[in-house]
């Protein structure tokens, strides 16, 4: 049955738009380049947002809220690191409206500010305003907060979830005595995201360290979490920023130590954001549509009566009633879908795009064989349960499909993930589609011209490492690092 | 022990400060009007907005995500609507940044907007902008969206979580085929506002309908809860709107009925925010800090072990840990604090200005008698109990505790509650704070009189009420309503 989306082969970006669009995932906003994240989507996303949150607080972080306003000034006193994202920025000049000669309304010229003001980009700079009037000593520290929060970056080229004016993040910011441990928190975070990425999302990701000119700019080091999707292109799905004292110094950020000496703080900052939701629908979608990982899906299970009549319906609910009362007892999201005049069809059709990853269907059949007929959204494949061990069954079902749909993006990342001995054979690979690992000098030099080249990028310089006796692809000369290269989001 | 904060009796405003800046609940951020909210505020508003959330999710609402930016355009469309929030507000004009001579930075004059953007300060029109791309037919209504989201409107006049630029809220938009359904949806969302602050929040709120000119311009009518602050002033604490066919008629929402007929839709909107934080410090609060209800306590219980070494440490936990987990199991929200170099003293100091409803303390004292002493904030005093009865005692304490707060406000709210014969007794009630219930004649004009020689607006025209009889207080004239005046924040 056709689900009208167009085919995944066919045109990858055209796919995604699809999917997003059948499964009521998101929408486009009134103002270019700016997202509306549809219930469906927003449950989703709700998921997500809870398991991080789950883990940020579980390790001592706490969240509070930032002003979305920031005044100029402050970006001036980073003018290092605003190359790159925050040149382009929603800025307000005016602060009130009034009617026109025509009836309607226009920007009253007398509310002019006298300093403009910038819709945050990210919250670094009035974050550490704030610090500098919370931290004295070193009993204030370590300061472990996060926030959730929308942010605004300029973008003209929309792609929902994947780039858009204003999106949805967490961002965290820490402040340490210590650059140990600040470090130390840096990679905890990555750990997270890693761990929330793999069990939860049931997306694989790469771990390590971005490149000099792939890394944020306010930081020391930049940490990521890097993901294949289903076009073979990566995306970095979440960043882990070392600061070392950099907002410190520009924010002027000392604490006195036990030793009764000032020093300026240690810092790390961090982030993922709705784009996750993105990597989602690309790790995990198929012909059909969207397919949820169980650990992240509103609804888990779905079930679908045959029914022609009031006399039907009845008949089946209390066939698997009972059954319903346990599923909702041991914590499983389920949906009876029994809207009337809409054919079973339809609904499969609907909630296959939708990416339910269990759905049991009942009618007539299945009371007379006291069974149930399931269908896994992973495989794409029914089978027939006996109605006694449904819930057993559903929930070592619901966990099987959580590890499969990891094994299978993770089967396909390994499918598509090479070495390359030449320069040659890097450039149709990466032509083709995949990530490479390979040597590389460490220079800028050499980064660029493959960039220029091929437009593929330093995803990451993985922790696992070992560069001993390899050469850099692009130039020959010895590798001063294993770099995975490949064309991304 | 001085907490360092002022009399409530003195200056309730400077008190109401103080106790925002000890509890660590709020600070102010860098651009004027805007607030940064603590990480303690923040846990107790996220206790706030999981139970609101949990019962909007119970019946029926979803949750979803507008963008921040709306068009200027489309607030002209609801030009009518305008007074009153949306003429102050912020106005993206601009967005891109650039260096500027002085290698600081500067506004890009090429990046000027060719429509101006605002800053929501609520989402109906973005809403309504969507709804009418997706109602078609009555199989699309009714659409039930909630939004916890940021809105911003121009506030030269700040006092924390009260009134700031920008701050947290819920916004719900509905759409239904019929006025009865969204008159139905208007009142049941009152009805979790009024059991959330009830119950939850322990404050007793007036529930009722605002007058034409205290109504939401946009709206049919406007129901409110109505709550009363420690100074007898009112606080407008949420508002429920029917807002009829106006915004479907402003952006073009029709959709075709059952009998193939085509009509606008109808239509609710409702919200409550942060400033909920702020009736809970002024509600709750006295001369030693805030006082929480212990249903939005992050902290419920805090533990205050008396010790001078780690061995001193040892033997308490040892004797409480048992009992700590058991508390653990059964979800209360607990705190060792076991900081070192503070005093136990400075420690109930702080938890006492921090609200946590009950404190245990435990020192040799306590393990000899196999008891612990208890405090209770709600009556500041203190008790022993035997720590068998430890876990039992806790919850039947929180639960009283709960239920005192709130009988505490009510009472508080019932002696400051009055009635009045003639206008000179109205004026004195007024003059010395509290509500008055009164008969009105319903015009603009007695309104409008009372309020410019009292202050005194009308919070609200009661549900429970009955005119019959009496006499506008202020004209005399034969009253078509009781309403109830009060000075409002």
């Amino acid at each position: 049955m056709s689900k009208g989306i167009t085919q995944k082969s066919e045109d990858h970006s055209k796919w995604y738009t699809d999917v997003i669009t059948k499964a009521q995932l998101a929408d486009y906003g009134p103002v270019k380049g700016t997202m509306v994240i549809k219930p469906y989507g927003f449950a989703i996303w709700e998921l997500v947002k809870d398991e991080f949150d789950k883990q940020f607080k579980a390790t001592g972080h706490q969240n509070a809220y930032f002003p979305l306003f920031i005044p100029k000034s402050f970006l001036a006193k980073e003018a290092d690191h605003i190359e790159g994202f925050a040149k382009e920025c929603a800025i307000v000049t005016h602060s009130r409206l009034m009617a026109d000669e025509n009836g309607s309304i226009k920007v009253d010229p007398t509310s002019k500010l006298e300093e403009e003001i910038i819709v945050r980009p990210t919250s670094e700079t009035v974050i550490w305003h704030m610090y500098k009037k919370w931290i004295n000593s070193y009993r204030d520290l370590p300061i472990l907060i996060n926030q959730w929060a929308n942010v605004v970056r300029w973008e003209m080229r929309t792609r929902l979830f994947l780039r858009t004016s204003e999106f949805l993040w967490q961002e965290g910011h820490t402040a340490h005595s210590s650059e140990e441990e600040a470090r130390e928190e840096t990679l905890k975070i990555l750990d997270i995201y890693e761990s929330v990425s793999k069990n939860h999302l049931a997306i694989p990701v790469l771990t390590g360290k971005k490149s000099e000119s792939e890394k944020f700019a306010g930081a020391i080091d930049t940490y990521c979490i890097e993901a294949m999707m289903g076009d073979k292109r990566a995306l970095q799905a979440g960043t882990s920023h070392y600061l070392g004292q950099n907002f410190a110094k520009a924010f002027d950020v000392k604490f006195q130590t036990e030793n009764n000496t000032e020093e300026y703080v240690y810092a790390s900052s961090w982030g993922v954001s709705t784009r996750l939701i993105g990597a989602i629908i690309m790790v995990h979608g198929d012909n059909n549509g969207l397919r949820l990982p169980p650990s992240i899906a509103p609804t888990q299970v779905v079930i679908v009566p045959f029914f022609r009549n009031d006399d039907d319906l009845e008949l089946i609910k209390n066939y698997i009633n009972p059954y319903l009362n346990k599923l909702s007892n041991s914590g499983i999201r389920f949906l009876l879908d029994d809207r009337e005049k809409i054919s079973p069809g339809y609904k499969f059709n609907e909630w296959e795009l939708k990416g339910v990853p269990l759905r049991i269907e009942v009618g007539s059949k299945e009371i007379d064989s006291n069974e149930l007929t399931l269908f896994r959204r992973d495989i794409n494949e029914k089978s027939t349960v006996p109605i006694d061990s449904l819930i057993n069954y559903i929930h070592d079902t619901l966990d099987e499909i959580q590890v499969n749909l990891y094994d299978q993006a993770n089967k396909f990342r390994d499918d598509n993930s090479f070495t390359a001995d030449s320069y040659e054979e890097f450039k149709s690979i990466i032509q083709d589609g995949g990530f490479v690992r390979c040597g590389w000098d460490g220079t800028e030099l050499s980064e660029k011209q493959i960039k220029d080249a091929t437009k593929a990028t330093i995803r990451c310089i993985p922790f696992d490492q070992d560069p001993s006796g390899k050469r850099c692809i692009f130039s020959g000369e010895k590798a001063k690092f294993e770099a995975v290269f490949a064309k991304a989001y």
